[in-house]
């Protein structure tokens, strides 16, 4: 997978085509609000799973029902094509929340 | 919060209030089959914390994206109110799926 | 539960009895480093399952291997009792490591 | 990762040398008991994030601190080389608990 650390061009016109992500201090950050800790934390749950299993972990932060979460690529020195990754998986978890049949 | 044994009549009309759940073996018993692993462990990290915090658990078995729980009250050697409050919680959860703002 | 925020003295009391604690930014602070994020995400599902359980929440951040929590109780305006009763159960957490027979 | 169904004489040889667990139903089997339902669960968390990540997942069941796996490859029809992998991160994270600096 691509790790080399992406141009302030190409981080712009990828974010135009993320939803719910923008750039803080030269990372991919995107801030949830669950309906409370339960809710967040089975979240975070999920993204752990996903991280782990792409071996590339966020920096993230968590009060009671808030989750941020920021992506970077710390091997590149700044934003990858992992990064864009990983945040375009977890939008995936909540754009299918878990259902059950 | 009552725990004493609950009789078979009264058993069966609580039952009949309760979506999703029947009784298999003198438990109340629901099975889930989400997307993947990573939903189905999701969805059994915030069963964990609704156990803990009512300081009742579950018999449960997980196999890739399948869950089974099964509720009894060891100490009353039966199902209790306490079952079926635990039961009401978990479909809750999945009522209300995770969603953020 | 004692919820009333403590006096300045009082917490400098409490902290010098409560091992791995500091005071940072009017918070309980306590860093950790694990071996990589299994284990790291591991120890947070713990603590997230004494947190609920107490219906007392972290503040808590964490990158790869390594975690920080802070403690204090928002409804108070400080540090009260809830804060120093989740730090010692979180410390006793790392003291009986999962071990199992 | 070889994922052949291993012989009778293979799998013998191999549970030889590996510590704490069995052969149950034609499944590698292994049974903890833990202190409590929060040390059980974290175990869990762990076992979670290791199994997603080898794409690899165990059957197993919890009743508070008390936790079974069993390990077989589906789409081999039998024990592989991957479930006896499992087995032995599955004791690695048991060997070298959960500990901070």
């Amino acid at each position: 997978m691509q790790s080399e650390k992406l141009s302030s061009s190409a981080i712009a016109s990828k974010l135009s085509e993320l939803e719910h992500w923008s750039l803080v201090d030269t990372k991919l950050c995107r801030r949830f609000t669950f309906g409370d800790f339960v809710e967040a934390f089975g979240f975070m749950s999920r993204v752990a799973l996903v991280a782990e299993s792409m071996n590339h972990h966020p920096e993230w932060s968590n009060v009671y029902n808030r989750v941020e979460i920021l992506l970077t690529t710390h091997d590149a020195g700044g934003i990858t094509e992992r990064d864009f990754t990983l945040a375009a998986r977890i939008n995936q978890l909540l754009a299918s929340p878990s259902t059950s049949s």
